[in-house]
């Protein structure tokens, strides 16, 4: 009897973590009716985390009307399990909540999210885990500060406003007015640790552009987070220009860790490792995992690799599935993936695979199966 | 050390089998270097035949200037090996000789045919190998035999004219200036055997369309091959209406066979088993055959599951590689083949899959090695 564990991300912008997973049971069973399947999907602290952990953990998704991105309210929602919060940043300043014509990570605020660790606070939690990921914004977590009680001062003592780009002028903070609540819980970033806020390679150029940000928008708001690290050292004595997971969703990092004291983890120590992921894919005689795209990013950091990392640990045969195989996926063999497969059967445009993805998912999933039994039946070396 | 058999058919339109063989090939050599890879290109007789097997027989490619379908000369060719001559009616008379816009099986004519058969007999063969598929013709043979000194007479005893639709006309054969010299060599025309001349599934209305015909010119057509088979039946007292392999390119089959004694084997039987494909077959750890599409279609006598069944007596695994992966393919799942996998990675147009083909079958090829080789670690059921 095969025993798969089966650890897919979602399909960004497709199908979430679990519907990806049902996929592959789906195909396994049609070749290998009588497996043992034990499917594990998970998510990186972006959107659709919150949703999924609720459901994962057996927990509660709490509703929040906060402040969106763009300063309308949306209906968004954090995640409650035990005393644990989960605050989903994307839930209420993601990228997808700024309707396309309005996209400009220099007016955006993170206001939302400080609202929801408020109604986390108000729930009675014990510790909160900020997701970082998709986000829409590049505010440096002033907005969430903001609606924690801190005031960002100017060279005159005025508050200045929302969005990034006002940040230029930010020269101090006054944090008397902060929940009192928040210094007794714990705060948990979850973030890329490869996210800084300065420099060339820092918040505003690497993704301004995709959050709609014009060639000179990223600029300004390059500097602004030159500056805005500048008054986060002046509070709290630490340098954040170049600290790791610092530019994560916008420079939030930043923030929550300069005023709040949170804690910067790596997404995949906070999400991988507080499960019993390891355990599970120790029980498994083939580890599956998948994403959306596989290609040269893949390695650098992406559930596959972490995957595939975890799994080797414990000496199991890592493949993976995906919705594309881009340039670079090979580098992922050297980071424990043994062998990729994609799910396109014809020459498609975009939107058709992705319309077709659960049934394309489990076809590819059978279609491997298949070659894995027959390679079964070869001789060894 | 594993030993592939690498028995592709060529992509339609795309690669020959020697391409493809060659990049399946190459693929398996990136993953195991050591491997030991017998390549059997396969043909089907159909377009490209005559340049394949006069390679892989390491016999001569004799250029001949043909009659082309269009009436038009062509520089075509047939192959020679030792005493037998192997002609692709594809060369003188194959769609892809029409141009688009004159596309018309009613007009065009398989009278090159004839042509290449009379070089064969100039080259002095004793055999001659007639190889079907790809016709851009509906004319029942009638030009090839009008080409080797057949009249094809009307009901006032005067000769019709060239292309299928003249065929209505036809009342009796007049035979007395065939060329002497067909006597005595062995015929044999390499055929599909589910195609027949006449009825609803008949070669003008199964395959009329695909070579330019109209509605109306399909039923005209159908109506001729009736007139034509009772001008065969009457000349030679054999039935073609319905004699499998008589409608093969345009109905030449029928032709061949009533006129010249010609022998109709189906094409599998002519170039698969003349080949010692069975030792080599039975020679591999694992055989690898191709087609450009493996679909509904694949199972009813295509290369792929050609090759499975004769691999499946020697119990042999078999895999597929194909360009797409169309509806009905996992049919071919009941005839030896074992697995599928397709070559596309992302959402492509077919053209751009077609320029891409030989690196994107290497590529695919890999990528299922390395799958087969993760089968080989799973421990048996």
């Amino acid at each position: 009897m095969l025993r798969f564990a089966v650890a897919p991300s979602g399909f960004k912008e497709c199908l979430d973590a679990e519907a990806v997973a049902d996929g592959i049971r789906t195909g396994i069973r049609r070749v290998v009716p009588a497996a043992v399947i034990d499917t594990i999907p998970l998510i990186d602290g972006g959107e659709g985390s919150a949703r999924l952990l609720a459901r994962s953990t057996h927990g509660e998704l709490v509703p929040v009307t906060a402040t969106g991105p763009v300063g309308e309210p949306v209906e968004s929602h954090f995640a409650l399990h035990g005393d644990t919060g989960f605050v989903e940043m994307a839930a209420a300043a993601g990228l997808s909540l700024v309707p396309p014509g309005r996209r400009d990570p220099g007016a955006t605020t993170s206001r939302g999210v400080g609202e929801l660790i408020t109604a986390a606070l108000d729930a009675g939690v014990k510790k909160i885990v900020i997701g970082c990921g998709d986000s829409g914004t590049c505010d440096g977590g002033a907005g969430a500060l903001r609606a924690l009680g801190v005031r960002v001062l100017d060279a005159d003592r005025a508050e200045i406003g929302d969005g990034g780009a006002e940040l230029v002028r930010a020269r101090r903070l006054d944090a008397t007015g902060l929940d009192p609540r928040l210094s007794e819980v714990e705060l948990v970033v979850a973030v890329n640790p490869t996210n800084v806020l300065c420099g060339p390679d820092g918040v505003a150029r690497r993704y301004g552009p995709q959050k709609g940000a014009t060639p000179e928008r990223v600029e300004q708001l390059a500097a602004a987070m030159q500056v805005w690290a500048e008054v986060l050292r002046r509070h709290s004595g630490t340098r954040f220009t170049d600290l790791p997971g610092g530019g994560a969703s916008g420079g939030l990092g930043a923030g929550l860790a300069a005023v709040l004291g949170a804690r910067l983890a790596s997404r995949f120590d906070v999400f991988l490792e507080s499960s019993d992921l390891d355990q599970r894919l120790r029980a498994a005689d083939l580890v599956i995992t998948a994403e959306g795209a596989i290609d040269a990013s893949t390695a650098l950091g992406k559930i596959p690799t972490e995957v595939a990392r975890r799994a080797k640990r414990h000496g199991k045969p890592v493949i993976a599935l995906c919705g594309t195989i881009g340039p670079g996926a090979d580098t992922s063999y050297d980071h424990g993936i043994d062998a990729i497969t994609g799910i396109l059967t014809e020459p498609v445009d975009l939107a058709d695979a992705i319309t077709r993805a659960p049934e394309l998912i489990a076809d590819a999933t059978a279609r491997t199966l298949r070659m894995l039994l027959v390679g079964r039946t070869l001789r060894a070396a």
